[in-house]
């Protein structure tokens, strides 16, 4: 059986550098299946014409023809079902472990930047020197002025959220069909907001905003009904 | 049976405004598990001594105490097989998609900004006028000038990377105990830099440049083998 792979190439042909190939090329690799990969160049659209659209990879197989690396990766998975899986139980929860280094890493610190003065407000008056103190040292400025700039600054918040954005595009949660794990771990971080402040992070029509608003009904409304502001 | 949970409260007690703890929260209802939520303020360190660390949330069942919102979720999803799974099968590949979202619009970019100008050196004559064209419409600048602060940038780049870095520490790979397709996704970038630029993206010291290297090895050098740079 013929399995081609359409690659993009250098001008030396054995020369292949698209980060999108490779997860392709690997993923091959990890089925254990044979590829035959074919130089592809840049603005040679009509050769691969046949798929439908004008970028690679492209996979054929046995007639039929996959493009897209993730849409390939899917396909993989369901066509060799019994080969070692690229997405298995285990891999579930290890790579939910990357949402949740993502939230610490890069959710949290912007959820910070936004809302982290009006946590002053909602705690008892005996712990805010010791919350103003520890918060000042880590950000290393006064809470008013770490917050300050944060309306100039809604724009590239929403810009990181592009990898949330990106995936509710193709899915209704994080986690898949139904929602888990990998969910509450970014809705936290709203709920800490909406908890907190009465300041606006998402613009109604942001798929964000419309996930976090189911989230806020799961459960019978555990998180919705929670003290929070109208955000 | 008790079971408890310690949850950081504002001055109202009914304000529960921790991310963590509202991670937690939504686990223990996804699991279908009551629980008991006891309000917990900053600096009450003495309250929570028992679990051994100083922060919220802390579960408290049948005398076994765990600390810490994603070792809890890990505890319950082997607590409670039975009950719907936190990071089953299905979230497997679909959280997968989160690595692929936040690869297309955060880590391609940056890698982007460090090496694409490079790009035209290994293709085809012919096919750089519209590689440059192409680009520079996308980035709104020369090909030059977009990589012109890469050194500068780099600081700021490997910072990116810290979903990555944090996911490392606490498995070695991003799909968990063996490789998969979130490894992949997120190598097939740094592959694209190693294949056009003898940049050099990574220190040696870096846990991620660890990880590439076990990734340049994996079937039998299929990526260490291709050709690229030493970097």
């Amino acid at each position: 059986m013929a399995r081609m792979m359409y690659d993009l190439a250098g001008a030396d042909p054995a020369l292949r550098f698209s980060p999108f190939c490779w997860r392709t090329r690997l993923a091959l690799a990890h089925k254990g299946l044979e590829v035959e990969t074919i130089p592809w160049r840049f603005t040679e659209t009509e050769t691969i014409a046949f798929s439908g659209q004008g970028l690679v990879p492209v996979l054929v197989e046995d007639g039929t023809v996959v493009s897209d690396s993730w849409a390939i990766a899917c396909w993989l998975e369901e066509r060799y079902p019994d080969r070692p899986s690229l997405f298995g139980a285990a891999a579930g929860q290890a790579v939910t472990r990357f949402v949740n280094s993502w939230a610490d890493s890069v959710l949290h610190p912007w959820i910070a930047r936004m809302v982290v003065r009006d946590i002053l407000d909602v705690i008892k008056p005996e712990h805010r020197p010791y919350f103003r103190e520890s918060r000042e040292k880590r950000f290393g400025t006064t809470l008013e002025a770490w917050v300050a700039e944060r309306e100039a600054l809604l724009p590239e918040f929403r810009k990181a959220l592009q990898p949330v954005r990106l995936t509710l595009r193709g899915q209704p949660w994080l986690a898949g069909a139904t929602p888990g794990y990998a969910d509450y771990i970014v809705f936290g971080a709203f709920q800490w907001a909406r908890c907190v402040s009465p300041f606006r992070l998402l613009e109604a029509d942001d798929p964000v905003h419309g996930w976090r608003g189911r989230m806020l009904d799961l459960f019978d409304g555990l998180a919705g009904r929670a003290p929070g502001h109208e955000v």
